[in-house]
């Protein structure tokens, strides 16, 4: 029986080794990923039972996917099999000016395809304490964004939290679609997690005196965007992940937190970039473990900082990191010393 | 200005390395492969320019597959570029008793998208001599097969020679409906290609005294099947590949050519294994090569199978070999002795 | 709640890739195994429940250990974490004339340092079917071999069937210290299985007319060995696998099954190998698997003998294959056709 | 028809992957690369057409070096075979205070062996618009050096553009014989391209208050260099990259350029380097295609040196960016933000 | 006959490809290191002979490191061969926040075995003017204490100068044993070298105003330290590294050198590590070749920490620099500048 | 002080990985080999002291050749540094029926442009009793076919045995130019080496009823063969290796000797081919050892023909077998069989 469900789209994902571009490589990197897996992974690394609920294709590549998650200790039980295909994205990494570049190749997954009937919602949350999914999950289709309400009405039937990161992704549904679907889904919300640059693209909440661009971040404006986020949807706290990019291989990193009172910030990090998949469900996964074990914001916002900064040193969307290698980087002893 | 145009679908085939399984791998090597693409590209290594038809999407991973294809020398101008995606193709390569797998990922490609609207078949035969298309172009849809049909005819009228390869794939589409659409295809065929199973998937005509699971084939079952082809359909000549499966390692490769009043039958080679994606399109690239050379029947098809067979010898679904190469196995050396 | 129960060693393996010698290479692929963990592996990829029994290190390759058994399915929670090392065993493959290498460095495992305060059997066993050991087991030192023998007892007691692998260690005990300790396990066992020295090695029963260097063995000479082991301890079955070493790249491989009364030989299969470790390991889960599922003794004979065959074509220990893959071969298609 | 010609010298660049030094590789990572086919490879990517101009051996490895340069799209139809090698440099990259460091192996390469025999300048230039050299060509020896000066005679006639890259390399010919060549081809020249050490080396022209060993460059120094040089050589312009070297892991990166009458400065970039080849080709390749497409002299500055900063972050000597991807850098984001 | 002697222990080292963790990878890089060897290793690319001297077990595993030792110019006639096998350290190397990680795997091994019958020190002293052992060695067992004591005491009554470094390894013993043994070996010693931490971990002398998780080191405080390592032991001089961890992937390192009346601190550099492992050793190396060759102190100082600086931009233990390149960057050229 | 003395090229050797061709490649596996460097590395492997007499280039290539042949135990004192550059060798492994391919790039070589005064033979051959070289070395031009004769006329002085592998290479000489040189070499020679080819290529001494091609070799011609190289040149022993070519994966393997009075044929071994570069240098290596270690004839010629067929089993030019893995294959077990 699992503490945290997690609902979603997990994809192959196809990398050039090291630092190679899409039309020079002869060989992809193959690791999976997925916003509410990597939420899953992550958690399950922090010694928190976790099943991560999805649709894939009944092949072998389906079947790697999910002897992936096993592997790290992700419950497969809810994974349902059918459908077509298991969606792919393409991920070319960046290196100094130059960004890294995702194509998407997602569309007809076995995921997008799925209904009601395909999860028993009653069962998977059964002595679930928490729900997580993101804006993804909902741009993945109608019939999937119904999924979504579902889930999430069934959730707060019994009782459970649920965590949404906003995690606009414009291939797949416009800013309209997204606000409109969300503003469903947000009254189900209990803590709202996004990045800079989420709020604004899906609800035009945006911060003041910020050039993402240029990578300057400004505290104050991401005050006024939390408390919007908490005054329009009546969400109990707000996290978002402040990326200041100084270039694809060094990102300043750091968080903040509003419980609708206070707002707390992170401490900040020069983050040496090895790969930067999946930071955000890092840190989504650093709160929902730090609130179920009783931590306090300020605590929560710097654990949850502290793992998602150590995710940008790890290969593949995952954040292969346990609770105390999180306490060292939390403890003050971010140095990289050598642990003999 | 191209001799020989061919028209089909490229997929980015995606191999987990050496020996390993698709549960076991972490990687794939990554080549591009159809076909089509496979005839055109060995006419290329043969000297022949050639021109490669097909649709793909505008990306990144698009264009390494027309780069691919440019840097064996294949003409891309008539390429298009649009669509959704790049079809994809697992395959896990076998050894001893544990046959090669492959995993389809190929709906929606860009191809399987097109309309008569995005070729100029005018201009494309512009000054080319030879059309070659295989079953499996037909099997991407009605849409792709009307497009096939209307190549055919205007290949007729500017009185290309055009070659067909049966290439029966039964995840595309039933023996029936590849029955009835290849009945209108035939009648515009002046050589038909076919492995030692299509002619009984398409047109339900089978060799008697034949188990191909056991590896057995009769010269006698063939002869029959080559002239009933030829028979029903008023095609010029008929080149059969006989594939004597002993195991995923080691496989006997001969063919065979029916001209409508001789048959021959090639000599055989015993094959270890590389890679045998691909054997049969260099078949068919061998009888083309030689006929626009103007080699006898029994030249065409003995320079065809030791082409064929050299292929077998060669990573990725390409037949990277030259003229002078498949001379020397022609020749009767095929003892794979070193050239210092 | 697991079917079958394994209990022994599993073991780092380090070996050079693709045909490097030890002295040549600079990497090791790196996997893990040992003969239970093995047939645990394949009872799971056949979709039985199986729950591997053992002892790790609490340290990073210990849990690589655990992620790699979980990965595929194995139940992991009866492994106890403790003691200093993982056991580690270094493997050269061979070619051709030149035999494979192995380098053991084995001692002061974690599980060489188990006492039976670490397992509590009467859990273990709870609604489990059948327990599987081999003989490397109670070689790993006296206080293993008592845990094997309480193991025995308590599986005895709660109606499993026992099944035993003999499998000869001459670098961990010597033929006496072993026909000593197996002596006293015997009788707890109902199914034997051996390879074509294990018996002559630790029982003294030798195979007549048999030159196992020179790869011929007389299925006379095994009849005799087998029946020897039912008469002298009264198990209800003897499985050996007969392996007829052409070269490192080429074997032989079939198995005999006696039940008492019956002698079976199976079918025989030519090999070309990729990786030989393991064989018998898969030939024990085929038997497992099949008296499981009811098959009757030629069945369950010919299953074992196409699972282990099939192994040896899959890199690793384990052998990654599905009850539909080796029914393919069962039921004769060994052609190693590709599947499409 | 190409819009720019390029000749000179393309060499196999063997390089140890990742850090490794010379000393500790067992293999190399191979790849093709020389000043003007980098020029060449560059403009393709931007969309112009354009041919590279060499002497090439008969053999597989020739063949593989014409195959990467069509791949990119640049025509080889000028490219002659014959002469007995291809010229190869090792590459051994550095990292912190350990530079790179090449080891030459070009002597007797087929294009050092060319003849005024080889190439038919008047076709080659046929419809061209722009011929691109550098100080490496004339440096192959005094034959080659006279097909320079030949070429250059023939482009002004047909009204081409003639750049020069000044290119020193001490390994090939002294600081004298550079600069008697030299002085010979420049009154062709219109365009001069040179790296902060180049005129000094060349034309004994130093920048003042430049410490080039410590990474100090002063801009009123390079503002005398690039004077002089247009009043010695009456050349329209001159663009001078500069380096500013902070260690083999980061580099400063800005670019001057000089028209006669105006010193523009461009932005200057702090640079994580994965690969520095080419950084200068890659600037000239900037320039070319700028004043190609009527950019002015500021535009063309910047479009070239965030085209260089680019090469820094790739593999090759190559320059895989597209005008788009430059075009992101030069409107000013450089915060390598990922492209989903 | 060497002028340079270490003693020690040499182990198989295990590290994951580029940036992956331990449950991560499926392969290792297999190098050889330990602190004595790497002093020899680069003491032999410096032009010294030098002879490591070792017991390593006789299989194909010891064989392989014989042969690196080999490769390099390590003279290894001195090594014996016996005992249970070859100490291994997992290394998995750290990014940005997350340091680098070590398993040592190293109990038993044949080194740790071996007994004061193994080595003829009069003999392997014999023409030698050096002896260099570190704090590891003793710490591998009793016996291995009492061949070191032997050892020093040997190499005094021939007049050999013995540098000795500190290197606690807390996994190996306490700071009370390591206290009590290297006051034995102390009185035997020349040179004394440190790193920022094993003063306070072996003798409990600590830097005042130092915070080595902030990477925050005194001048001053090292001072002090230096002074009293003097002071207490009588040793002519104490040389200390002195690291500033400001993550995993930057370090500052400088050095310095107390010879009793003066105190030097070198130059200090920002490196970016490539691996950092064998620092210290390449630092006592870069001491022992400076005054072998009659450098001054300031010089030695410097040109040992131009040398270890260099060593963390080389992979593996071994520091492969030739005195050249050292002196590139002791001349001041740190800038990484490509040498053509 | 070395027993053996070769002397010769050896060659950066460069090989596409796993069986990729030539135009397929984007790396290089890169060792060393030459024909007397071969029968270096062999001997050293079996445990005789030899010494490697040849020039190479000082540059870092050069020394990590050195470093290769170090690394195995060969004596590297007498190589003289000096010269222009080391020559290349491309090699494309063939498979099945394609063969394999050789392209050197060996002109101009450190080792072609040495003269008499590099090397000092009485000071080489000093303690020495065996000099062994190759039809190669003569063959790289006239000042080293001198050189070659001035060795063996001081190796004769002082009573060494002289061994010589004919190893023809039409890429250097002639058969012409190779007869003459040859003819004042012979003189000299004890113990002639040659394969199936050479004294047909080099003397015009043609075996009867032998088609290599089709990889047929008579016996009976062989006879005449070796003995009419005894009775021209007066060797005391012919030793012939008879290469039966399957094709690029298996060839038959058996050699010969004659005494002037005996013939004797060895067993004849199938072989799977790993890499079959150095078989006729691994024949050669093992007659010399056991001529050194007193075999009889027939003993040699078995042992030395074991030796050649394990090589092929081996990555590489150097066999890295030792005594006791050649002596289980000339005892009788070819089988392959595991050794755990």
């Amino acid at each position: 029986m699992a503490s945290v469900i997690t609902f979603g789209e997990i994809m192959l994902r196809l990398s050039p080794p090291s630092n190679l571009r899409f039309v020079q490589t002869d060989s992809f990197d193959a690791r999976f990923g997925g916003g509410e897996a990597n939420v899953s992974f992550a958690l399950s690394n922090f010694g928190v039972d976790t099943s991560f609920v999805t649709k894939l294709p009944k092949n072998d590549i389906g079947q790697a996917c999910i002897n992936e998650l096993r592997r790290y200790g992700v419950d497969v039980s809810n994974i349902v099999l059918g459908g077509d295909r298991i969606g792919i994205y393409f991920l070319e990494k960046g290196a100094s000016q130059r960004g890294s570049k995702v194509i998407y190749d997602r569309a007809n997954s076995s995921i997008s395809q799925c209904s009601k009937e395909d999860f028993d919602w009653d069962k998977i949350f059964d002595g679930a304490k928490w729900f997580h999914l993101t804006g993804i999950t909902p741009a993945l289709g109608k019939n999937v964004a119904e999924v979504c309400i579902e889930a999430c009405k069934k959730a707060k039937e019994k009782n459970l939290t649920i965590s949404f990161d906003l995690n606009f992704r414009k291939k797949l549904w416009t800013s309209k679609e997204a606000n409109e679907t969300m503003s469903k889904l947000m009254p189900y919300v209990d803590i709202c997690v996004a990045n800079e640059e989420d709020a604004e693209k899906v609800f035009g909440i945006k911060a003041k005196d910020t050039n993402i661009i240029e990578g300057k971040l400004s505290h104050e404006g991401y005050k006024d965007v939390a408390k919007e986020i908490v005054d329009r949807f009546k969400v109990k706290k707000v996290g978002i992940t402040l990326r200041g990019s100084i270039s694809a291989s060094e990102n300043l990193w750091s968080c903040m937190l509003y419980n609708g009172s206070e707002y707390y910030f992170s401490k900040e990090y020069l983050i040496k970039i090895v790969d930067r998949v999946g930071g955000g469900d890092s840190f989504a996964a650093g709160l929902i473990y730090s609130f179920l074990n009783g931590k306090d914001d300020r605590e929560a916002l710097e654990f949850a900082t502290a793992s998602s900064c150590l995710k940008h040193s790890i290969e593949g969307d995952f954040n292969v990191v346990t609770v105390d290698e999180v306490m060292t980087v939390y403890n003050g002893d971010a140095s990289g010393r050598i642990q003999r």
